[in-house]
């Protein structure tokens, strides 16, 4: 536990905000009220101007950085890039995380209302909301992102809703009504999930063909035997314990739904000729669920649309997952960019 | 129903042939018996040197080409490969192709006896024979093939065996004493394979993010949706219509162990010296599951074994699912081949 070093934001405390205004989805439907549980670090300052709003991922949550409690094994999903002196300074950004609506960690979801809403997804809500709130946008950071996600993507995605819904446990959507969960399928979409989290050459290099027990010796049967099943294994089962089903199925949807070059003939740079915002899109190599030419895409239509773009395809091996890691690269990126709109607003 | 193109073996019927004598299988146990249901096309000649042996892939079986009766939809799964006239031509050559041992299309397999075997995959199965049967095979053509499948193939394939088992009507495998069988498990588990039986750029050309219903609109709920939804789900249901659940478990793990430089301390080339067969390699640019990377590495083993090799290339965009397809480069290579081969042998 090093919520004491220097460089964590320390002990955060998450605040549940109840917000009363009806909010219109895209379905058509009206949320009369509606919960957002956020986090913050670092201070608001004066001119209100040092603002960063951390967009989490699909199964992500408003606890990005530091620790909730002295005995917590593990800090917040994104502890590698904020706080004092990391990329995304404490020292001079107020930053904001909340878990998104839909979400299963105290934000309105489906555990409290009916299961469909409008909500996208990290880098995918940074575009959006740039083009639906030039006016409260400066600059946006998209990270292995896609300007919308393709049909492999969606295919992915489906089999992990069909692995929930056939599970009989689901009910309908209803299991908790009747005291259990959907917990093989919930499991069998989150290791799906993490194949492509990470490159096949990372999967090689961590796991390769090692068995899991050390003689060597195959078992002739359906138990976990290889390095790889026991991982996958593992982390399903972990997800089962920590997140919601009917959230699964609602942020898959979301991301499925995503275009915001929808509304504007399918041209996404026309898309973005509503924003202001500056732009950094960052991707990774060894990114195959999002991969560099995605972001390729958005950084095309933002050139087109005459917007002020910074592009950084970063050298890596994981896959996916290198958006969380401390790749010195990625956070020179960020630290720099950052660094000049700390600059900029006066932070 | 083209049976009586010039180019069609025509009507063919499978035979079972059944083995009398014991088999020792790889887990240390014996089957005391065996059948095997196999097809033939062309006839063998008098030097007895023109056989062709036709190995099938995972879901595949012994029917690869012509029709077993006047008004089927559809031919054998290589009938653009096999035929009169075609790369394989069953002019020259006499082909034979078989249900794999653990199959379920008529060979022994987990509807028979215990599900627990040693078998192996098509080119994977080549590459094992030409190994351990040198005095037996000439040629061998290793088509979309790997060494050994990787960590990512082993987690696919850990995914689908979940899948079938966690459906509550696996019963341990004794599912047809119980009068049911695991159809939400083996639908997924044909699903999650038909993802990476093509290339992301192929489903976004076939599928990209075309709805089903003409109007545009989203639904909203969880109902069939986009294309290729629509088509995973196809493919997954009849899939369940035709293949059995066990074997699917027996096959896959069968994939998780083939390694045929596991007896020769990890030294592919060192289990290639034995061989005596000269061999084609061909890989598809298209094909993430068996990438040409790891034809490369059969290529190069061959190689370093002093094992006559060519090597193919084939440009492609579908996937693994190429090597089905009537590609002409692809088919050029098969035949310019093959036509040496029967000069060589006097077919």
């Amino acid at each position: 536990m090093d919520s004491g070093r220097s460089d964590s934001v320390g002990i955060v405390v998450p605040r549940l905000f109840g917000i009363e205004q009806p909010l219109l989805l895209d379905c058509g439907r009206t949320l009369a009220r509606h919960d957002l549980m956020v986090e913050t670090y670092g201070e608001l300052n004066a001119a209100r101007s040092n603002a960063v709003l951390i967009c989490h991922a699909l199964s992500g949550d408003h606890h990005a950085a530091g620790y909730h409690a002295e005995n917590d094994r593990k800090p917040g999903w994104w502890d590698s890039a904020i706080g004092p002196g990391k990329p995304i300074d404490t020292r001079r950004f107020h930053v904001v995380c909340l878990n998104n609506l839909g979400g299963c960690r105290g934000s309105t979801g489906p555990a409290t209302v009916d299961p469909v809403t409008g909500a996208t997804h990290g880098g995918m809500q940074v575009m959006q909301w740039a083009i639906d709130l030039p006016q409260r946008i400066g600059h946006a950071l998209v990270i292995a992102a896609a300007p919308k996600i393709s049909a492999q993507n969606i295919a992915f995605n489906e089999i992990a809703r069909q692995a929930i819904m056939s599970d009989p446990e689901f009910h309908e959507g209803r299991y908790y009504a009747h005291g259990v969960v959907p917990s093989h399928g919930l499991k069998l979409a989150r290791m799906l999930g993490h194949i492509t989290y990470l490159s096949d050459e990372a999967m090689r290099a961590r796991f390769g063909r090692i068995l899991r027990d050390g003689d060597g010796q195959f078992n002739y049967n359906y138990d976990v035997e290889f390095e790889v099943e026991s991982y996958l294994r593992h982390q399903g089962q972990s997800f089962v314990d920590r997140f919601d089903a009917n959230t699964y199925l609602l942020m898959t949807k979301a991301l499925d739904y995503f275009d915001p070059a929808r509304d504007y003939g399918d041209d996404l740079a026309a898309a973005f000729r509503g924003a202001s915002a500056k732009f950094l899109v960052a991707s990774f190599e060894a990114d195959w669920r999002f991969s560099p030419a995605r972001s390729r895409e958005i950084v095309k239509a933002l050139v087109a649309a005459g917007r002020e773009v910074t592009y950084a395809q970063i050298d890596s091996d994981l896959g996916h997952d290198d958006f969380l890691m401390p790749l010195p690269e990625y956070h020179r990126v960020l630290r720099n960019y950052l660094s000049r709109v700390a600059d900029e607003v006066g932070a």
